[in-house]
């Protein structure tokens, strides 16, 4: 009988990997990027136009789905493709960063976290057994294992709360029930070399369909993000995926690849067009709502291929932000979503004719600003 | 040489009017409804989802558009549809309206009226001449006579706005220049059966290329509103178009054209759909924030064919809803807008076949709550 998840190389060029990923809801061509709907919905986007403009694999959240509408109440409404009508991949977290970042207050043992609620501050517990069974309900292709997110840069509480999260991974493959969903561990250890690489080689060794790297884009330096990538990259097998949480931008999804990453999801394309700003195929930023471009008939990127872009000119755009029509952020977060996933593409196919370092080169990559830390909510 | 307006009768049941008003970015079958696109924008609409929800004609705003981003820009973007990429046809009214209602103060005089813009406060003011510049610069295929709204149970004062609107109506045809728009004229005189037809007759006389009811929907009884278009229908000639502004719901679009009218605007559908409220082709409403919808897999409407119907539960619009994402306003709107457009279509098959007072039977309308107040800003 044929697995449900079956990951096949393609082709790499230096370190950077193509591949594709079988799902029960679809192939993801990688390298990919994921927008994220936190709520069942990406931000301001119809799944239609998700669709038109590309998307594959879209995230939602665990811990905001649990709170509200609830994993069962999407379970008796058919799970979470049919509930927000995404019939492609879809990817969950473990709840485990937001309840580390969002919760109103926490309180994490050695088997699992006790947290309020962000929205009526009510007290609730995740365990291993806990995320697994909600993730069950919510019903994506791809599920992840609980794991703290300590402060990267604090290293005996990232010592603990390593040792914390690879006795979950475990619980978390031993408490999954479902076939039809590919279980991720996650590998944490903050910005110190020895405690990533000790991680990447124990959740490696457990057996996942794939491996996320977690706990990065929270403010570390570049330097560190790319060495602890740099360590992973070497210690995780080369025959499963591997998810960089929470990251990019354009550049951050370059250096993912360059780094043997193959899955990528962020806020930021949708909270950065809901706040008037837009990417440039070079990274570059511009806010819309300068005056510079009242009377500029452009779009954005004379070279992109979104629907914004085909149908819109800057200056229209401008007017939608001044006068605060709603259409303004969905077409804003329609070109910068469009933006990473073309990118995703376009590397991929570089890596498929290994030449990915001279592709790379020719996108004049604008290296500022770097890194946003990710954020908890949109 | 064609001209480039026609208003072409194809049939009639009753009172009620099926025809075809050629307008030089296409035709128009009605009768017809027009959602409201205040600031060159249909709220939470992109133009290529109004295309795919069937609508033909859009209104725009004179008093928005003159105010931000200004007419002279609109112009030198290419005019309104390429500004605001709507290919098909485009109406905007005269200002007249916005700057009774809207405007933080205003002061009339037989030569026009001076106001205060209500973003900013700087004084501005329009006369026949200055809304008939906006309007060729915004580049509409229907624009309005300049007009004075007053209130409707007030005789004396209906009296004398009624003497500048006429004035005002000669004077706007005097003023126009572009050939390639057509100026509807307004018929005003409040709930008074008198100054209606008076209006009626005088309007009609100066060779508009359509008509216009104006002052309705602000607050008159149904009894009132209904007496008034029974007149100002036996007073306006058969051969031109006319237009209801600012109305409906779908028992007005009903009421509307049983008394030979081809066409109609309002905020409604969209300022329902970012409330939470649904039509149905009833005429019922439904407010989908309530928890009876919570576990509801049907879509809003088993018989709606709108994409938002077809697509989604009233279930996940709940929680869109609940989690105060943008994409409820999106979807509700969609259906609202698409439930009064497919009405017009249906009466206009009705009228066609003859069958209009059997199809409207068939439609078993719900006649509360009729004829909502219309308001000046979405």
């Amino acid at each position: 009988m044929e697995q449900p998840f079956h990951f096949q190389l393609e082709g790499s060029s230096g370190r950077a990997r193509a591949g594709r990923f079988s799902t029960p809801h679809g192939e993801l061509e990688t390298p990919v990027f994921a927008p994220v709907g936190t709520q069942a919905s990406v931000k301001a986007i119809s799944p239609a136009q998700l669709d038109e403009l590309g998307a594959s694999l879209v995230l939602a959240n665990t811990y905001h789905l649990y709170l509200r509408p609830g994993d069962e109440l999407v379970a008796e409404l058919g799970g979470l493709h049919q509930f927000m009508q995404w019939p492609k991949p879809i990817l969950t977290d473990s709840g485990g960063f937001q309840v580390f970042s969002l919760a109103a207050r926490r309180e994490v043992d050695a088997d699992g976290v006790t947290f309020r609620s962000h929205l009526d501050g009510a007290t609730h517990r995740f365990t291993p057994e806990k995320v697994m069974a909600i993730q069950e309900n919510l019903g994506a292709d791809i599920i992840m294992a609980l794991d703290e997110c300590a402060d990267p840069h604090d290293e005996a509480y990232s010592k603990l709360a390593l040792a914390r999260t690879h006795a979950w991974a475990q619980q978390c493959l031993e408490a999954k029930r479902r076939k039809d969903q590919a279980l991720f561990g996650i590998v944490q250890g903050g910005i110190f070399p020895e405690l990533r690489q000790q991680s990447a080689e124990f959740i490696a060794s457990l057996g996942f369909e794939g491996h996320a790297i977690g706990g990065l884009s929270v403010g570390e330096s570049k330097e560190d993000l790319l060495r602890v990538l740099e360590i992973v990259d070497a210690s995780l097998p080369e025959d499963k995926p591997r998810y960089l949480m929470g990251v990019g931008t354009p550049a951050d999804l370059v250096e993912g690849v360059r780094r043997g990453v193959d899955l990528f999801d962020c806020v930021l394309p949708t909270r950065l067009g809901r706040n008037n700003a837009v990417f440039l195929r070079t990274g570059e930023r511009l806010n819309l709502k300068n005056l510079e471009f009242s009377r500029d008939g452009a779009p954005i990127d004379e070279d992109c291929g979104c629907y914004t872009c085909r149908t819109f000119s800057r200056a229209y755009l401008r007017h939608l932000i001044q006068a605060k029509e709603m259409l303004a952020a969905t077409l804003l977060s329609i070109h910068n979503v469009h933006t990473l996933v073309q990118l995703a593409r376009d590397l991929r196919a570089a890596v498929l004719r290994d030449e990915f370092e001279s592709f790379v080169a020719s996108l004049n990559l604008k290296h500022s600003p770097m890194l946003e830390p990710d954020a908890p909510v949109e």
